[in-house]
């Protein structure tokens, strides 16, 4: 096998196949993955016109191990997200918090010629997270990247804590089952009614429709933390008055925009906005234990690994259409 | 004495003589202090044309007790700030946290016949803070408000942040002080260079003036945290690129306006912006030690405790004409 099957931005925005070289011989601690899953995620479509292999959410089978990888063999599980590599070194990684080092590798910017929408991957093992045997290639895609995001604003949550969760998609349906199961009161705030009853199965003690009003939270109900995970930014001042003093907003959306928020509500109830960027590998590895222990699952529509696939799949969760996490399967060769 | 002199905004902005009636015993845990020295601070500004007792910055000398007073005695010193009692009973309270108790009695919302501009005050021990011997009435004062707010935000650093101070003036050079007798690396930023020599002497090992142009930071020297404490919001888009990843700015000034930040920075470098409120009681306490213990001690300025000499000493703060804290000292009768 001197190659393998790549799908790619391009300029109309439709994947195109391609293929990527595989080296003759694997090497370091390098490990060859036959793709059996990939999640797709917002962010994927922000890359949709770039001359890259897509895809970050990736689940499969360790096929070839290069000569310095440790633990690692042929036929685990094992899947990878939005961060392959740092450099080891840095006081950044030397903290356990790989994911600020400044010569990280992380999607869209590094190993452009790899994805996970292939069939094929090779990774560094230490960047390569074991799946836990009760969890599905299908089921453990979509936590590599929308999982580790929000359940690293969620693992170190007191038990007393109220947990709002703004929109429901791919990583709100994930953070409400996370937040329910660490036990903590949950609050989900939407649009609009229409997802009531998936949020209260899902583990919601509380749904707040958007289209309804915000109307004040009593005291023990005030979110502790928020997780804003609609893909635009929301307007901020009408969530303030739902936070607690003491409170943190973790936005995570991706935006080009400034953020916009009214100051002296920040200062006077010691409010903080915490940037947060997917989770450091030990966090990710607590969340694929932890989402194994309590059958944190997403809801997925699966889609076949081709070109059409995968355009379907983009063009639907663009239009707001996907419930929860669209999965694309590799066709049988 | 059954009244006080105590000063008060006015319609003009001018501060008049008053009086506030003094209860002919002192009640529960209620304490007379004689006022020795008081702090004017930036937000005494934003209230001098309302018809309050101005002032929250207090230093006195304890001449009553009320019958449930538990050790504070005639001839202590003690000083008080922007918070003078709370609940006791709620969430924040039981955690140590009573700065942010939803019945809070804060300056210019309680006690608005009462305040450090004035010749006596009558407040809750439980919100009265010893002051250790070697801090004079005069040093103390601005640390009552001022030094509690910067310290807060800087007592749990590690040894090796480095602690960016944007502001020289009442907070900044206290934050200085504090930062560099932590043992952190001090950054401070300035208009101008005008105050390169002073901030050096205070502590800064490095100082960066606005003026000249930002340049980006070695990565030991980017800032771990922010104290922002110019009295208008800076240009937050200017001093993103001096922050380290998982930083933290604090951002102090008092502004009615929107806060307007690039999104996306906070996100790819984990940033937070931490909404901060002066200090709970306990660091406040832990304030006035380190203060004591390490020399830590506000430049002043004094004038006296009068209409003419409150009205000046305001009038240069406005004009930002104050090195670097105003202390008026009450006239002998």
């Amino acid at each position: 096998m001197p190659s393998f099957t790549v799908f790619k931005g391009s300029e109309d925005g439709a994947p195109k196949k391609s293929i990527t070289c595989k080296p003759d011989m694997l090497l370091g601690d390098t490990v060859l993955v036959r793709i059996t899953a990939s999640g797709l995620c917002g962010t994927d479509l922000h890359y949709k016109n770039k001359d890259m292999v897509l895809g970050h959410e990736g689940v499969g089978i360790v096929e070839g191990v290069g000569p310095n990888v440790q633990y690692l063999q042929a036929g685990d599980r094992v899947g990878w997200g939005y961060e392959t590599d740092s450099c080891g070194l840095c006081k950044y990684c030397l903290r356990g918090e790989e994911i600020f080092c400044p010569k990280r590798a992380i999607y869209g910017s590094s190993n452009l010629d790899q994805g996970s929408f292939a069939s094929y991957g090779i990774w560094r093992e230490a960047f390569l997270h074991p799946i836990p045997d009760s969890l599905s290639d299908e089921a453990a895609a979509p936590l590599q990247c929308g999982g580790a995001t929000v359940f690293t604003c969620l693992h170190d949550a007191g038990a007393d804590e109220t947990i709002g969760i703004m929109g429901v998609g791919g990583l709100g349906h994930l953070a409400m089952q996370f937040a329910a199961k660490m036990g903590c009161r949950v609050v989900v705030i939407s649009g609009s009614e229409r997802k009531r009853e998936q949020a209260m199965k899902l583990g919601a003690h509380r749904f707040i429709s958007m289209a309804e009003g915000i109307q004040e939270l009593e005291e023990d109900w005030r979110l502790t933390r928020l997780l804003v995970t609609t893909s635009a930014q929301p307007t901020w001042g009408a969530i303030l008055p739902l936070m607690a003093s003491k409170s943190t907003i973790y936005p995570l959306s991706v935006a080009s925009s400034n953020l916009q928020i009214p100051y002296m509500p920040l200062i006077l109830q010691g409010i903080a906005i915490q940037g947060s960027l997917v989770a450091t590998r030990a966090v990710h590895r607590a969340m694929l234990r932890f989402a194994a222990l309590h059958n944190v699952e997403p809801i997925i529509e699966r889609f076949p690994m081709s070109e059409a696939g995968i355009k379907e799949a983009m063009d639907k969760l663009e239009e707001g259409k996907v419930f929860y996490r669209a999965v694309l399967i590799p066709q049988q060769v």
